[in-house]
């Protein structure tokens, strides 16, 4: 396999680091080749912007997902994007490793997201879920947070945490057609001791070593709908 | 009232622009105080990282919410932040106004929530949900996308909004003690016409005159579950 582990942390001693160097060494051990792109350290541009486009289709009005169609498609897309979707079509299995910051990822990943998913490439049309121009990729959530397990899942007080994280788990990726495995968690992270954590590692190469057998989550497909997107009964 | 809106989209000729000064017309003509974060035009920065804080309780190892206490107590945070802590301190109704990007908040406005809502003011220890830190205060999030309505809700494609909205609704705005409105929707955006937008900005004047009778929507509160965070019976 080719993985892309996309790594975001401003902290390069953080625990979350010590989780991306697990995976690389996991998975290069395993004869997968295996690239990083760690925002933090490439100073990576969250910013979705009229600079992504090096052509406009329509200079007088910015419709960014209308712009990455057009500039996907004739290669004119920023060259930040363009090396990290490249990076991401090479890849059959993406990695997004990083601290729960308010549920959801910290910005500068999600403006990864927000540039390098680009319409006309990864989605378009009803070229979504199981149509997903990503489709035949898999897709892992590899996370750290403060709270507790506890915390989390049904009845609990923040409720499960795949909930908290559906507009990444559904919304975006298995939207672009990658399957999503469950997320990997560490939990309660800033407050656990060096052999906890050295265990939460070993979990991870264990996870890693067996990814080939894990089963994606289950979200929608196309044929469940009809061609407005109603529920077929 | 003091109204913040934040209000986050590249094209300042969007739709979501004609949502921001129609919420500052609207909410000015009925006496309140308004003041508006434009993120792009300040050229917000959204990376949450160790330039953040002037002193450092750790200069070795940096755990971003320690910096967030230390700082803010000693106001030793960026300029730019401060500004925007200020605001948000001063308002009593919150507008988080954007287009719906990943079915969450475009990465420029995710890092305004990463790095304003610092931790020992706006949440802290047993601070949260409806002993946060910014309780008595109301966020209404106003959004945009380009998806239709009946594309959204149980059984639909996507499910509710505002099940997508999660980390947003509940896991921020209702974490740090804000009343959290339903919120205003701009369905199906780029593709409707004129008639179709005045006729939303209309119901949105509308939504905003008689903002003071809208019910929060209902999270957990604290008393419901145990000093470990277990729920109660």
């Amino acid at each position: 396999m080719n993985v892309l582990v996309v790594h975001a942390h401003p902290e390069p001693k953080s625990f979350t680091a010590a989780l991306r160097d697990q995976a690389v060494e996991t998975l290069q051990a395993q004869g997968h080749q295996v690239r990083v792109s760690d925002l933090y350290a490439m100073n990576w541009n969250p910013v979705a912007s009229a600079e992504d486009f090096t052509v406009r289709d329509n200079p007088e009005y910015l419709v960014y997902a209308l712009e990455q169609r057009c500039n996907s498609k004739e290669q004119t897309l920023a060259a930040d994007i363009q090396q990290e979707l490249e990076k991401l079509l090479w890849a059959d299995l993406l990695i997004l490793n990083f601290p729960i910051y308010w549920f959801s990822t910290p910005a500068i990943l999600k403006g990864w997201i927000d540039r390098v998913l680009v319409s006309g490439i990864c989605y378009g049309g009803k070229r979504f879920y199981d149509q997903g121009g990503l489709r035949g990729k898999k897709a892992l959530v590899t996370v750290t947070l403060g709270g507790r397990e506890h915390m989390f899942g049904e009845g609990a007080i923040h409720g499960p945490l795949e909930d908290m994280l559906r507009p990444l788990l559904r919304g975006t990726l298995a939207y672009v057609g990658l399957e999503v495995l469950p997320p990997f968690v560490g939990w309660h992270v800033p407050y656990i001791n060096d052999s906890a954590r050295q265990q939460l590692l070993e979990n991870y190469r264990q996870r890693l070593e067996n990814i080939g057998e894990d089963q994606p989550m289950q979200y929608p497909r196309l044929d469940q709908f009809d061609d407005r997107l109603y529920p077929l009964a």
